[in-house]
């Protein structure tokens, strides 16, 4: 599949998802996670282990300063000068972050193209207010149910792929028969590429962000066909980085949000999860990723649950 | 039961977890969430159906400033004047918050009393950088399970109880019978005052903080008893404000959180789930609330589901 | 003189200083303060002493929440866990605040109407990301000269007018009558409603904000007349509250800051000012308020200084 | 002279100025600047031409991250989606920003050593809540007076001098000869490194941060030698980077600020001012920094004038 800017534009017509949950949906895909589905997806809890796919949110992230900053967290109270009745203290504390600063979902107006949202949203409704529509508190009940781990680093036999590396739906399916695992539809389905594994060797927040190995372009298809729910990934942005196509930026963000409402989740953790996977051969689980309820907010940090 | 000082001090002995899941031991009553107390929980979810327990995040939250403020959400990218390669366009937001605002977690390192916090651990140790122990970050992975609504309003046939109203463990046995349900090793349990109720009905931030309906003191023990993990109310310190003795302050709170280890769950709305589990009577469900992992932070939002 | 909309833009067009200071000019009014002035201000530092016209910058200052907050200054270090080479011990604080959460300046970015910002800049270049034009960083070297203080509660013989109270040219006529001073071209002139006082006195954040006394809109004529350079106030938004003219809101703001290019000052203290010029009956002095240098931001806290 | 801890101690306490305005002064230094020089100064604005010496607050500043970031400006409103009576449109802004994160006065609680501030104050009233002695608020009034700039870049005829260099009394005397200037008591004494002049041709914050030329502890002998006031420089610590002993940190620091309560201000830009000065011969001017006042502040963000 070539990658030229008109190829996108054709690719997010034909993957669209636009209209298919009607004419004023803001949700997406998310939509594919059926109460039934859900019901389903609990059978994965089998031993009853959990396992979380945040990351920590402080400042050893991976946000090196720029557009984002990792997050900054202050005491507003230690308790260590309060003379209150009866002994009592207390401690608060306060967060200056970017909604996107760790762990997070992308809701359906962080990126757009052509003056449009998700289902023809118009794009001047993101305002210096936030987002009119496709706001992450649209979410607020949506992300739990089956999840699948596709641990591409592993099945390669790698620590980590390298930047730049793109993951095509070829190896998706070599992946997927190698760990003997269906996706199917309202599944999420988490990318592990060891980008995280990288990051937590070297510590190295502006070589993490440089560049990250990822989704090719023509993955799309592969999510659409499959009417995945939500794709996450241990990189910052899903997809390969630098881009397949030169001219252009986050193709694969444009056309997943835009074109097929796709909920994307970034940085998280699996490193835990993937030695738990390839311990007994299972990799579906339990997933309760709840966004925060940010009133027309573009993001909201995660710290996702997998259940086993 | 009197609640003098010297008695809220007594029964934190007498009801003390320290040193019941090690010397170091910093996650507390959590420690009762058992894997297989989580996999039995899976069977709760019967039909899928999801229920968000946050709030909103935004300006019109309960905070009327102060010690604490609502949220304050700032776009630093809109998209609107971006020219970027392929026509993309990306929004992004920031936050500042406490960390407390809106529905959250206290940490067990929240609130200490005599110098020490939960297990011994050094009240010194939460410093200008935060908690050194006990901070919201160790509670990552535990906070999913088996959680049961105490719908105390609905049981007295009112819409919201009248701040300063105690709740007593005969209350709380009271709505157990009403509603045929168990309380039980591990439960993560949710009182519902109808306090929420009244905010919405109201949007009286100064009201809604100058006192609220909530546990009595006493409770302490009855939750001890059965081992509760977790307990969640849907006001905003759990405990009935003003407290029930005039000389002190929070005392619920010290002795569960500093003597007994336990995590509370503040400011949740469980009006949709009311009205779902009166409809079919079941009151038990499963619960999936992890925090957001802030390092050293002794709060964190959250958006519990509960999923039936 | 009426205060009709058609009044305003018609006010507006006829005090415009549009041009004045060539097509391209930010700053407007304050082109008023050329050096000889400035040189001449001089003389006006006569005994040396210094007034500081800010307010304290914490969380009791006059904002009750809403559009904006007191500033909150939280601590990133304190010093007393550090074990650093030599016995060193550094504190370091952080401010999250609303740019106008106390004394401040109005940039000429900060109100427009009609799709355009003073000079015909246009409106639409503020955007998520500030001000292209008119940022108060333009005016970074530009306010200190003769300041001259209106007295007008002194001159009433009350503490502070009431709120809802206009002041007139009539009124300002008669101040500088009193007070045996002159206003002229570039002046700061400051106008002292007692609203200050008011606030001093009571405490009370959200009756500071309900309404204000203030200049009436047609005291605009009477400041275009004598080229003032900027306008300051002890009140929040220099014109009276509730406005003359119930169609509309800050019309006078429209007309200052937009057609005529003036920078305002508001929420200043007046109260030493105010007695040491009533004591010697000299109310003209050196003026040095610099803002601080916020790229393209719309407006700055300042602490502005009196010497005598 | 020597510059082992042992000898800083030594050096502070020879140079000590506790208890020489009083037994509970917390303002230091800047008692020097009286009236009576504030007067004498004004006659030092000769032409009436203002340089302001604040470097710009945005994301491209020095702070590349770490302990401190550079200011983050975020729009709340920017009037383009406003319908408001009579047509009115208003922009307003947010900050988040370290109170040291651009040009800034270090407030005397800032550092210390040995358990106590500048005049014995107590080291543990820095808190959580911050500075209860010492807060930069104390110099809401009384930074303006007399300024010096010496400009040791271009006396050395360079650009700037490397990180790393140490300048020495008497290197600062010979700039006093060379520029035919006095330094006195109560000045305000503004040292040019060139380190500004170096940012702004590289925009290196990384480079910028990691060293700098800055005065070497022995200058802390002439400071106090001349009384000087405040000492400014256009580097990020005013002494010089990496320091003299590499057994302690900051040891400049703690002997102007902890013994001789001597205000420091740093990332200056004096670009313009040089050029200026160097054209005329006159290194003498009027300075008007007003600090913000924040109460309990360890510092302040400043955008001081320098007035000719």
């Amino acid at each position: 599949m070539t990658t030229s800017i008109s190829d996108m534009r054709e690719l997010g017509r034909r993957l669209s998802n636009w209209g298919r949950w009607g004419a004023g949906d803001e949700r997406g895909t998310t939509n594919l996670i059926t109460p039934e589905r859900v019901a389903a997806a609990a059978a994965l809890i089998r031993t009853g282990t959990i396992f979380e796919l945040g990351i920590p949110l402080d400042g050893d992230g991976p946000q090196p300063g720029g557009n984002r900053i990792n997050p900054i967290r202050l005491m507003a109270e230690n308790g260590q000068e309060q003379v209150l009745p009866g002994g009592f203290k207390w401690a608060d504390d306060y967060v200056f972050m970017p909604l996107q600063a760790g762990s997070q979902y992308d809701s359906l107006s962080h990126v757009h193209y052509d003056d449009q949202l998700y289902n023809g949203h118009p794009g001047t409704g993101v305002t210096v207010k936030g987002a009119d529509k496709c706001g992450i508190h649209t979410q607020a009940k949506g992300i739990a149910g089956r999840g699948v781990l596709l641990d591409v680093a592993r099945t390669r036999g790698v620590e980590w792929l390298e930047a730049g590396t793109a993951i095509t739906p070829d190896e998706l399916d070599a992946v997927v028969a190698a760990q003997d695992v269906e996706v199917g539809p309202g599944d999420i389905v988490l990318i592990r590429t060891g980008w995280r594994a990288k990051f937590l060797a070297d510590h190295d927040p502006a070589g993490f962000m440089a560049g990250e190995p990822g989704l090719s372009l023509s993955c799309a298809t592969w999510l659409r066909e499959r009417d995945v729910a939500v794709v996450g990934s241990d990189n910052w942005a899903v997809e390969v980085m630098p881009g397949e196509n030169p001219g252009a930026l986050f193709e694969l963000h444009m056309v997943l949000i835009r074109d097929m409402g796709m909920t994307l989740a970034e940085l998280l953790d699996f490193e835990e999860l993937s030695a738990a996977c390839a311990a007994d051969g299972l990799y579906d689980f339990f997933y309760a990723g709840p966004p925060l309820q940010f009133t027309r907010g573009v993001g909201s940090p995660i710290n996702p649950l997998a259940i086993r």
